[in-house]
Order: structure tokens, then C-alpha cells, then sequence
């Protein structure tokens, strides 16, 4: 298979590229680095990203920023940081990438464990992530040409602990390269409309 | 106590007001009609109508857009219809309130079934829905002064089946009196970052 993976210089999308190459073409691109440089926040430069690669089977995005600050501190520009970034970047790479995707291909979207499980300075990431997984179990039933879109919802990761485990007090980390099975388990099974839970 | 209820006018609203007002001060707010006109998807329509209102105990929201089209004819456009009116909307309710609400209040916001238990052309609704439970999670642990937030959960109405029944085959309707006892639960209860799911 021909795979993107957006973010695919970040510490789960390292994994996972490292995970795929084994068997398939693997593309990677991130913001300021990879095969390929792209902003999903910026409409033109996803659209300018298919262009390039042209039909592809498989997206993968382990990409988008969200704001994080305590709930009183927050205004709706903050949550807006996450919902043009993380949210809707996400969801232009799936609608853009429609155009350009093969029959049965797969689209595989990043939320993650805080809409589930918050945190202190997390009510943005919640937000997000909460967003995308509900926008997956949507898109799929609508999807055309036998295209599947899952999500991976990981836990903390192992690599992130050294800077973010104060913020995240009990909670269990995963390594990325478990978290990259999951989006394994996306690209070459058949499931869609799925939410891949990683370490809770 | 002194409730404010925005959409109050609408199919909910007009049922949660007739529950409150037995026993509350209710003060029905709508975009052009009700006690108080708000136009939620304005910051500065919502800083007007707290000062307006001054100190409360209590606010619902059971207002908010969001478009309706089959996934493939959706663009980004579309979805930020629903993440700036019926998310943010919502969302600035909540953070612009609690400069005016008392101690120990309550925000109840609306999302809905959609997140769910997707439809077709219902992508738009399944993220905003979505996105409005995971916040009502977060914000709950992080609300200051003992301020409650929740957010009620409906399912299609039994007065909105002549209209909208084609598009939501084998959901059973429930009426606007039992969608307003959540809303009551909610504002008279002590729960907190609750999603109160109403027939289903």
C-alpha cells in the first residue's frame, strides 16, 4: 500500500512509520520536516499535499495542537487553537483526501484518553478529541467507495512522561510502538467507525 | 432560584421553562423572541445579556446550529457553522457566566443523540455533539466556586417527528416534557459533569 503519514516525525508517528515500512510505502510529512512539509491547519496546503502524492490507499494523521491552560484562563480564541488545528486540520485531511483516495482505502485520525479521562488543562484537548471521535463514527456510515476512517485514542505516552507526568497523576503511559499496532490494526484490517482505545 | 434559559422559546426550551417556573424565577431568552433577546454565536450579544441579568443561579442552554448535508457535500465551512454557534456558542455561555453566576451554580448545556447513534447528514452534529459532552466532562473538575456544569442528551422529539422522521428511521421519539426532567435533575440536583442521555 501507498501510506501517508501526517506528523509522521512526532513520537507516535516515528512508530509508526516504523511500523508500516516493513511492508508498505510510507510517506512522510510533517510541518517543518519529512518527505513532505504541510500545515493541516491551512486548506491550501493539504489540497497542494494530495497534489503531490496523487492516489494513495492509506492516511494516517498523528498531528494537530490544542491549547492547554486552566478552564479560567481560557477564551474562545484558545479553543479555537485546537478546533482549526487538531479538529478541523484532521477533518480537511479526510475530506480532501477523498478526492484522492483509492476505492476501500482508510483515513486514520488522532483523539486521545482526555475526553474521556480529563485533566486539569486539558478542557480544549476534551473538546477536540471528544469532536473527532463522534465525527468518526459519523463519517463512516457515509463514507463513499467502501472508505473506512477510524481514530487511535492513546493514554500518555512513555517518551512524553519525563515532560508531562505531572500532569497526568496515575494515569498509565504507553510506549508508541503498542500505540502504532493500533494504527496497524486501522490500515491493514477492515474495520471502520472504530475508536482505537490505547492504554485504558 | 433565578434561571436563565436560552432557546427558551424553542420545542426544549419552552418545556423546561414550564417546568422551572412552577417553582424558579425564569428569565426566557431566545435570538428574537423570549424575555431577552441573545445571539449565542456573538461574544458580546452574551457579555450583554449577563449584564443585563446580573447575579443568577442557574443557566440553560438548549439552543444551537449546526448544518445538515451528506457527508461528501460537506466543506469546512460548513462544519464551523456548528463548532461557532451551537459548540462555542454554548461554550462562551458557560465561560462568560461565571463572572456572573453565584456560588455553587449550575450551567446545563444540550447536546444530543447524534454522537451517538450517527445519521446520515448528521456529521456536523455528531463532532459538535461530541465536543460539547467531552467538555461538560472537563470543565466539571476544573468549574470554580463549586459551580456544577452538565449537559442533557436528548434523542429526536415526538413534536419534531413530523418533520424530521425520515431522517431518524427506528429512533424512538421521546416528548419535551421528559427531555425538560433532565434539565431539572440537572439545575435542582447536586450532580456535576453528567451527560444525561434522555430515551436511549
Amino acid at each position: 500500500m501507498k501510506i501517508i503519514v501526517i506528523g509522521g516525525t512526532g513520537t507516535i508517528g516515528q512508530a509508526v512509520v516504523a511500523n508500516l515500512r516493513q511492508r508498505h510505502e510510507v510517506i512522510v510529512c510533517g510541518q517543518q520536516s519529512g518527505d513532505i512539509h504541510v500545515d493541516i491547519a491551512q486548506p491550501d496546503s493539504i489540497e497542494s499535499l494530495f497534489q503531490t502524492v496523487g492516489a494513495f490507499d492509506a492516511l494516517i494523521s498523528a498531528a494537530g495542537k490544542v491549547h492547554f491552560a486552566p478552564l479560567t484562563q481560557m477564551n474562545q480564541d484558545h479553543y479555537f487553537i485546537g478546533l482549526k488545528n487538531k479538529l478541523m486540520g484532521q477533518v480537511n485531511l479526510f475530506l480532501t483526501g477523498l478526492k484522492y483516495i483509492r476505492d476501500h482505502g482508510s483515513f486514520t485520525l488522532t483523539s486521545g484518553i482526555l475526553s474521556v479521562e480529563p485533566i486539569r488543562t486539558g478542557s480544549s484537548a476534551a473538546m477536540v478529541n471528544g469532536a473527532i471521535d463522534s465525527f468518526v463514527h459519523a463519517a463512516a456510515i457515509e463514507a463513499p467507495r467502501g472508505i473506512r476512517i477510524n481514530a487511535v485514542s492513546p493514554t500518555i505516552l512513555t517518551e512524553s512522561m519525563s515532560i508531562y507526568a505531572d500532569y497526568f497523576p496515575g494515569f498509565e503511559p504507553v510506549p508508541a510502538t503498542r500505540v502504532a499496532e493500533a494504527y496497524r490494526k486501522s490500515v491493514e484490517g477492515a474495520q471502520t467507525g472504530r475508536i482505537y482505545k490505547v492504554g485504558y
